[in-house]
């Protein structure tokens, strides 16, 4: 994956370019789906503190000034979630979605459980003392749900991946860098050995595979940021 | 609207049922939706401390053990959010999103801009001193954005209510009674002139104006409410 940082983006009928940020596990969720999709489209790739970036957003996503972004046309579409429903009703093959309408409620309904329980994951990462000890127990009890949803199935939706695989696929892309640095293991195979099986599936996939950072690149990235957030001291 | 406690529900195919707690803000989502869209529910009523009720929602909502849920043919929905969208899935007229794809991300973007915002107006309602001060300006900044994205049109969704105005539809339901109770009005004419006839506006559309408790009955259960979380010496 390459981008080019641009202070003006042209756009042309049918063009698809993605603004992120790397490793954004939020702009990875859109680079996912569309590589699942199989469709082509340009990844610009910037940083927070470019100011030419910085007026991407401002002009492209002025609410929230974050990636990603996805522009269709020159149309800005944002806030990952959404973005995903739009690649999945443009472009239907493969589907992330059942098409029977209760089950895909059912797949909207984790999915929207996944994103209210993320906060557990990020107060696991940044947090010391009791505030950590409650986030741990916080995250094992978001597993112990997920352990039980995925059950038997290679995906959590199913066969293929589905729009749930990508919500969480941040946690088999970054996880295991985030408790190496925390130094607690939570998601080990012994205590969640349908979510450890699930990690790896999700990792191998063809789609997958070649759109993941390296750990050794990640855990630089996240040692660092969470440094800046907790003194070293007090970790 | 009437209501019975049941501790079995029977189904019949095609039959849709409601579970809902007055006044729930998130079940008159589901009941809007449902009349704006002229479908036949029946709505089963329940109270959180009813040992029978809280039986319902272990079986029909097990992860949350909340309301709003919809059976349909027996299988529930949980979630408002999933619901409107399984409804607007499943009937689509009249619409309460946009067809182009396009708008239609757009629509969703500031249905889930007003989903994160909420938490500043629950923040208004039970907080006092300084943390009262922080979420008083932040629901004045969230105001200042909605008054902008209404614009001149009659609802949000332009000229008919769409999902952002059903998934507002507190504000317009029981801010005002909140602000009474608070002894701050943030969401004033002069301030907010769009806001204030969107209010009107929604609260006399023919779906919703028969499916409003009145201020009074809201007046005392907020307030209730609120002097449960804060001690009156305090506020």
């Amino acid at each position: 994956m390459e981008g080019n940082v641009v202070t003006e983006l042209d756009h042309r009928m049918g063009e698809l370019k993605l603004l992120g940020v790397w490793p954004s596990p939020y702009v990875y969720r859109i680079i996912w789906a569309l590589e699942l999709k199989d469709k082509k489209y340009e990844y610009v790739e910037g940083e927070f503190h470019n100011p030419d970036f910085t007026d991407l957003l401002l002009k492209y996503n002025p609410v929230y000034k974050k990636v990603p972004v996805l522009l269709v046309d020159g149309k800005p579409i944002a806030e990952s979630t959404v973005i995903l429903e739009y690649i999945e009703e443009t472009w239907p093959q493969p589907p992330l979605l059942p098409q029977d309408p209760c089950e895909k409620a059912v797949a909207r309904f984790w999915v929207s459980f996944a994103e209210e329980k993320s906060t557990s994951f990020m107060s696991f990462f940044v947090t010391v003392g009791e505030e950590f000890q409650k986030a741990t127990q916080e995250v094992r009890e978001v597993l112990k749900v997920l352990e039980e949803t995925i059950g038997d199935k290679k995906y959590f939706g199913g066969e293929e991946i589905g729009l749930l695989d990508i919500n969480l696929g941040w946690i088999a892309l970054s996880f295991g860098v985030i408790e190496d640095i925390v130094g607690v293991k939570v998601l080990v195979a012994d205590d969640f050995p349908r979510l450890f099986t699930w990690i790896q599936n999700f990792r191998e996939h063809p789609s997958i595979r070649t759109h993941l950072p390296s750990h050794h690149e990640l855990f630089a990235y996240y040692k660092k940021k969470r440094e800046a957030i907790i003194p070293s001291n007090t970790a």
